[in-house]
């Protein structure tokens, strides 16, 4: 059986103490870096492999500092302070560059805790939406950057652009059934990156292709490793929207549910656009 | 002209280097620490006070990782990347402990930026409600925390229940009306400590006062120094959700405009919860 490609870019090998090294992947490259969603994943991921981790991640903020390039990388992620059922932690991702010396990529902080049973309630239930099975798989130029063909994407509504007219949308909302490709079973990291999935907003509400670049995302978790492993590898549907647009910068609000309505994660970012 | 609480609150003094000293204050002090608001608010001051500082404030994620005690604060800001226009930041709040050694007691990143003009436009216009003036003044029970004094509310809906009865509210929304008490005007630090007002949307859905405590708070700026400065002292239109309560932690979403109807920033926190 062969390694998953998403398991063979989230790899990490524990060098001691607080550093993990990784190597980028081919198969999740984005124009001039890894795809966002694979750097937040292997961010988690340092902390999910360290020795002395407490807990499963309840909150993970990555923050994209730099390009990532081509390469080995280090994760280093550090224990900033632990509770009796809280800990939390700052993840680095380091480069050593041409002339030796370290160049930061990434920073990250994440959140892991001890969670118990308690009442629970949801105020953003699933909306009605067809199943993935009546929907043809979208259209995504997958010899434009490798990711995209890592990701089966079934659109309902808000599917990327298929003409550039230059025209502003009544809104920026996507929903979409999504899943790795190959399919994979469902875990932390690969929520991660399936939260940074996503097309820009700009590209929606504009129609036009502007350069831009994911600043800083959040996503805030809402299933514990066993609902996650529940979901299988099973269709997830996947929702986002712009709030703002303002002076080089948009947020954009997203949720993912489990096919049976669970809501497992939300998340949250910023990102830079030009012009 | 005394000063006003929040800037006694909010100021830090630079010891050279990237650490800048503050106090805490008890016109903002909680149950058991200072408000929350506060504390992100100081976090963000340690950025915009160093001398090394690029830009202006596009991103905040703030994690309380435990109690800030009464007394002396050490804020340490360090630039982990400057690139040509972005700024990305470390912040930390330390403490010596009564054996001598340093404890974290808040982790941050923040991204600054260099802005610049561009096409902008917004998904999230501000809902229509009725002005302030025509609003009672939220009764808030300011002898049992003091920072609840410090804010002037005026709910148009979801404000703190008036009883306790234990049962599940229909949805967790609240919108209001709110400023500084005295009033003051606007500026990062002060609009970053007013996302964090909004009482906790757990005790709206049940009206039952669980213990609770925010996690990790996150605020994306979508105005600058000079549009904040417009607004003057007046009021902003607060808006809160939760989006899922489960298993000890919930969210909460938030979005916070000018009168004119700007959206000033957007917000969201992950929360702990009892029971």
């Amino acid at each position: 059986m062969s390694t998953h490609p998403f398991d063979t870019a989230l790899a990490l090998q524990h060098q001691g103490g607080h550093d993990f090294t990784g190597h980028t992947s081919p198969a999740y490259w984005n124009m001039i870096g890894p795809f966002g969603g694979i750097t937040a994943a292997v961010t988690l991921n340092a902390v999910l492999q360290h020795p002395q981790l407490l807990g499963e991640p309840i909150s993970l903020t990555v923050n994209f500092a730099g390009p990532v390039a081509e390469g080995p990388v280090t994760a280093r992620a550090r224990p900033a302070r632990t509770n009796r059922s809280t800990q939390h932690w700052w993840v680095e991702l380091v480069q050593t560059g041409a002339d030796g010396t370290e160049q930061v990529s990434t920073t990250a902080t994440v959140v892991t805790a001890a969670r118990r049973p308690t009442w629970s309630a949801s105020d953003a239930p699933m909306p009605a939406v067809p199943a993935p099975g009546g929907l043809p798989r979208s259209a995504r130029p997958d010899n434009l950057v490798a990711w995209l063909a890592r990701y089966e994407v079934r659109a309902i509504e808000g599917d990327i652009p298929q003409r550039w007219e230059g025209q502003a949308a009544a809104d920026s909302l996507s929903r979409w059934w999504l899943r790795d490709d190959p399919p994979r079973p469902l875990d932390f990291a690969s929520l991660t990156a399936m939260a940074d999935v996503f097309f820009p907003r700009v590209w929606l509400k504009r129609a036009t292709r502007v350069p831009v670049g994911t600043v800083s995302m959040t996503v805030y978790f809402h299933a514990d490793s066993a609902q996650l492993a529940g979901c299988g590898s099973g269709h997830l549907l996947a929702e986002a929207r712009a709030q703002t647009f303002r002076n080089g910068f948009f947020d954009q609000t997203g949720l993912l549910w489990n096919a049976q309505g669970h809501l497992l994660c939300s998340t949250h970012q910023i990102v830079y656009y030009k012009e």
